[in-house]
Protein backbone atom coordinates (compact mmCIF):
# COMPACT_ATOMS: atom_id res chain seq x y z
CA UNK A 1 0.00 0.00 0.00
CA UNK A 2 -1.07 2.71 -0.83
CA UNK A 3 -0.45 1.71 -4.21
CA UNK A 4 -0.58 -2.08 -5.50
CA UNK A 5 -1.22 -3.90 -9.10
CA UNK A 6 -4.30 -5.98 -8.25
CA UNK A 7 -1.92 -8.66 -10.95
CA UNK A 8 0.80 -9.19 -8.26
CA UNK A 9 -1.45 -10.35 -5.87
CA UNK A 10 -2.65 -14.05 -5.70
CA UNK A 11 -6.43 -14.96 -6.94
CA UNK A 12 -8.08 -16.62 -4.06
CA UNK A 13 -10.70 -19.09 -4.78
CA UNK A 14 -13.33 -18.08 -1.75
CA UNK A 15 -16.06 -19.99 -3.26
CA UNK A 16 -16.03 -22.66 -6.26
CA UNK A 17 -15.83 -20.60 -9.64
CA UNK A 18 -15.09 -17.48 -7.45
CA UNK A 19 -11.83 -16.42 -8.01
CA UNK A 20 -10.79 -12.79 -6.52
CA UNK A 21 -7.89 -10.33 -6.39
CA UNK A 22 -9.04 -8.85 -2.26
CA UNK A 23 -7.99 -5.39 -1.16
CA UNK A 24 -8.15 -4.86 2.78
CA UNK A 25 -8.39 -0.86 3.65
CA UNK A 26 -9.40 0.49 7.15
CA UNK A 27 -13.20 0.60 6.32
CA UNK A 28 -13.58 -1.35 3.21
CA UNK A 29 -13.09 -4.81 1.65
CA UNK A 30 -12.78 -4.54 -2.78
CA UNK A 31 -12.52 -7.50 -4.76
CA UNK A 32 -12.28 -7.97 -8.19
CA UNK A 33 -13.63 -11.37 -9.03
CA UNK A 34 -13.19 -13.41 -12.14
CA UNK A 35 -15.96 -15.47 -12.08
CA UNK A 36 -16.56 -18.62 -14.00
CA UNK A 37 -19.58 -19.40 -15.98
CA UNK A 38 -22.31 -21.11 -14.12
CA UNK A 39 -20.76 -20.50 -10.86
CA UNK A 40 -23.27 -20.10 -8.20
CA UNK A 41 -23.98 -18.05 -5.07
CA UNK A 42 -25.79 -19.49 -2.74
CA UNK A 43 -28.37 -17.32 -0.47
CA UNK A 44 -26.86 -15.63 1.91
CA UNK A 45 -26.66 -12.34 3.53
CA UNK A 46 -24.18 -10.30 6.28
CA UNK A 47 -24.09 -7.16 8.18
CA UNK A 48 -21.78 -5.74 5.41
CA UNK A 49 -23.31 -3.55 2.70
CA UNK A 50 -22.35 -4.39 -0.40
CA UNK A 51 -22.06 -2.48 -4.04
CA UNK A 52 -21.57 -4.65 -7.04
CA UNK A 53 -20.44 -3.60 -10.50
CA UNK A 54 -20.37 -5.74 -13.16
CA UNK A 55 -17.57 -5.47 -15.71
CA UNK A 56 -17.83 -8.24 -18.59
CA UNK A 57 -20.38 -10.77 -19.04
CA UNK A 58 -23.54 -11.33 -16.84
CA UNK A 59 -24.49 -12.59 -13.62
CA UNK A 60 -28.17 -12.78 -12.67
CA UNK A 61 -28.23 -11.54 -9.30
CA UNK A 62 -31.80 -12.09 -6.90
CA UNK A 63 -31.48 -9.63 -4.18
CA UNK A 64 -34.60 -9.54 -1.84
CA UNK A 65 -36.14 -11.95 -3.77
CA UNK A 66 -36.33 -9.68 -6.99
CA UNK A 67 -33.78 -11.35 -10.20
CA UNK A 68 -31.89 -9.01 -12.25
CA UNK A 69 -29.55 -9.85 -14.93
CA UNK A 70 -26.11 -7.39 -14.68
CA UNK A 71 -24.65 -6.55 -17.61
CA UNK A 72 -21.60 -4.56 -17.88
CA UNK A 73 -22.60 -0.82 -16.41
CA UNK A 74 -24.74 -2.91 -14.00
CA UNK A 75 -24.73 -1.47 -10.49
CA UNK A 76 -26.25 -3.37 -7.56
CA UNK A 77 -26.35 -1.99 -4.21
CA UNK A 78 -27.28 -4.50 -1.16
CA UNK A 79 -28.16 -3.20 2.05
CA UNK A 80 -26.82 -4.86 4.80
CA UNK A 81 -28.49 -8.11 6.33
CA UNK A 82 -30.56 -8.44 2.66
CA UNK A 83 -30.76 -11.79 1.49
CA UNK A 84 -28.67 -12.48 -2.38
CA UNK A 85 -27.50 -15.07 -3.88
CA UNK A 86 -26.70 -15.42 -7.79
CA UNK A 87 -25.41 -17.28 -11.03
CA UNK A 88 -22.83 -16.44 -13.51
CA UNK A 89 -24.54 -16.55 -16.72
CA UNK A 90 -21.46 -16.29 -18.76
CA UNK A 91 -17.39 -15.87 -17.40
CA UNK A 92 -17.43 -12.25 -15.76
CA UNK A 93 -15.45 -9.54 -14.16
CA UNK A 94 -16.90 -8.08 -11.38
CA UNK A 95 -15.98 -5.30 -8.41
CA UNK A 96 -17.50 -6.07 -4.91
CA UNK A 97 -16.87 -3.49 -3.00
CA UNK A 98 -17.68 -3.95 1.05
CA UNK A 99 -18.32 -1.98 4.32
CA UNK A 100 -16.90 -2.26 6.62
CA UNK A 101 -14.07 -4.72 6.12
CA UNK A 102 -15.16 -8.33 5.33
CA UNK A 103 -13.08 -9.77 8.18
CA UNK A 104 -14.01 -13.18 6.89
CA UNK A 105 -12.21 -12.39 3.73
CA UNK A 106 -9.05 -11.44 5.20
CA UNK B 1 -32.32 1.00 -6.58
CA UNK B 2 -30.80 -1.88 -5.91
CA UNK B 3 -29.68 -2.06 -9.35
CA UNK B 4 -29.03 0.70 -11.34
CA UNK B 5 -27.57 1.19 -15.29
CA UNK B 6 -24.95 3.24 -14.96
CA UNK B 7 -25.38 4.34 -18.65
CA UNK B 8 -28.84 5.61 -17.67
CA UNK B 9 -27.34 8.07 -15.12
CA UNK B 10 -26.32 11.19 -16.42
CA UNK B 11 -22.41 11.97 -16.25
CA UNK B 12 -21.48 14.58 -13.73
CA UNK B 13 -18.75 16.94 -14.52
CA UNK B 14 -17.43 17.30 -11.15
CA UNK B 15 -14.04 19.25 -11.84
CA UNK B 16 -12.93 19.76 -15.60
CA UNK B 17 -12.54 16.96 -16.91
CA UNK B 18 -13.82 14.21 -14.91
CA UNK B 19 -17.57 13.49 -15.80
CA UNK B 20 -18.54 10.90 -13.63
CA UNK B 21 -21.70 8.21 -12.93
CA UNK B 22 -22.13 8.65 -9.47
CA UNK B 23 -23.99 6.14 -6.77
CA UNK B 24 -24.44 6.87 -2.99
CA UNK B 25 -25.17 4.12 -0.86
CA UNK B 26 -25.87 4.30 2.78
CA UNK B 27 -22.31 4.50 4.11
CA UNK B 28 -20.68 4.82 0.63
CA UNK B 29 -19.82 6.94 -2.69
CA UNK B 30 -19.28 4.83 -5.75
CA UNK B 31 -17.77 6.78 -8.83
CA UNK B 32 -17.24 5.52 -12.50
CA UNK B 33 -15.15 8.21 -13.73
CA UNK B 34 -14.56 9.24 -17.39
CA UNK B 35 -11.30 11.15 -17.52
CA UNK B 36 -10.19 13.47 -20.13
CA UNK B 37 -6.83 13.61 -20.92
CA UNK B 38 -4.57 16.53 -19.23
CA UNK B 39 -7.29 16.84 -16.79
CA UNK B 40 -5.65 17.98 -13.65
CA UNK B 41 -7.01 16.93 -10.01
CA UNK B 42 -5.10 19.88 -7.84
CA UNK B 43 -3.74 18.73 -4.43
CA UNK B 44 -6.42 18.07 -2.20
CA UNK B 45 -7.91 15.80 1.17
CA UNK B 46 -10.91 14.92 2.97
CA UNK B 47 -11.99 12.83 5.72
CA UNK B 48 -13.38 9.82 3.74
CA UNK B 49 -11.14 6.61 2.76
CA UNK B 50 -10.90 6.20 -1.15
CA UNK B 51 -10.46 3.47 -3.31
CA UNK B 52 -9.19 4.43 -6.72
CA UNK B 53 -9.20 1.83 -9.09
CA UNK B 54 -8.21 2.10 -12.99
CA UNK B 55 -9.92 0.46 -15.31
CA UNK B 56 -8.74 1.92 -18.99
CA UNK B 57 -5.58 4.56 -19.79
CA UNK B 58 -2.96 5.90 -17.25
CA UNK B 59 -3.27 8.26 -14.18
CA UNK B 60 -0.71 9.52 -12.37
CA UNK B 61 -1.17 10.17 -8.90
CA UNK B 62 0.38 11.38 -5.95
CA UNK B 63 -0.17 10.50 -2.66
CA UNK B 64 1.37 12.20 0.28
CA UNK B 65 4.45 13.23 -1.65
CA UNK B 66 4.98 9.89 -3.78
CA UNK B 67 4.09 9.48 -7.16
CA UNK B 68 2.34 6.20 -8.86
CA UNK B 69 1.78 5.81 -12.75
CA UNK B 70 -1.81 3.95 -12.18
CA UNK B 71 -2.51 1.48 -15.43
CA UNK B 72 -5.44 -1.09 -15.66
CA UNK B 73 -4.95 -3.37 -12.29
CA UNK B 74 -3.77 -0.70 -10.28
CA UNK B 75 -5.57 0.01 -6.71
CA UNK B 76 -4.67 2.87 -4.75
CA UNK B 77 -5.62 3.29 -1.37
CA UNK B 78 -5.82 6.86 0.00
CA UNK B 79 -6.37 6.88 3.95
CA UNK B 80 -8.81 9.25 5.44
CA UNK B 81 -7.39 13.00 5.54
CA UNK B 82 -3.74 12.20 3.25
CA UNK B 83 -3.17 14.74 0.40
CA UNK B 84 -3.24 13.48 -3.24
CA UNK B 85 -3.40 14.71 -6.60
CA UNK B 86 -3.48 13.51 -10.04
CA UNK B 87 -3.42 14.04 -13.68
CA UNK B 88 -4.38 11.88 -16.54
CA UNK B 89 -1.67 10.79 -18.67
CA UNK B 90 -4.51 9.50 -21.74
CA UNK B 91 -7.99 8.85 -21.40
CA UNK B 92 -9.06 6.87 -18.38
CA UNK B 93 -11.68 4.88 -16.52
CA UNK B 94 -11.70 4.73 -13.33
CA UNK B 95 -13.64 3.22 -10.32
CA UNK B 96 -13.55 5.10 -6.94
CA UNK B 97 -15.19 4.62 -4.02
CA UNK B 98 -15.18 6.45 -0.89
CA UNK B 99 -16.58 5.91 2.53
CA UNK B 100 -18.87 7.20 4.35
CA UNK B 101 -20.27 8.47 2.21
CA UNK B 102 -19.46 12.40 -0.12
CA UNK B 103 -22.44 14.76 0.44
CA UNK B 104 -20.26 17.09 -0.94
CA UNK B 105 -21.28 14.84 -4.13
CA UNK B 106 -24.62 15.19 -3.89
Amino acid sequence: MPVINLNDSALREMMPGFNGHLVHTEGMTFVEWHVTAGALLPEHSHPHEQVTAVQEGEFEMTIDGSKNQLTPGSVAVIPSNVLHSGRAVTDCTIIDVFQPVREDYR
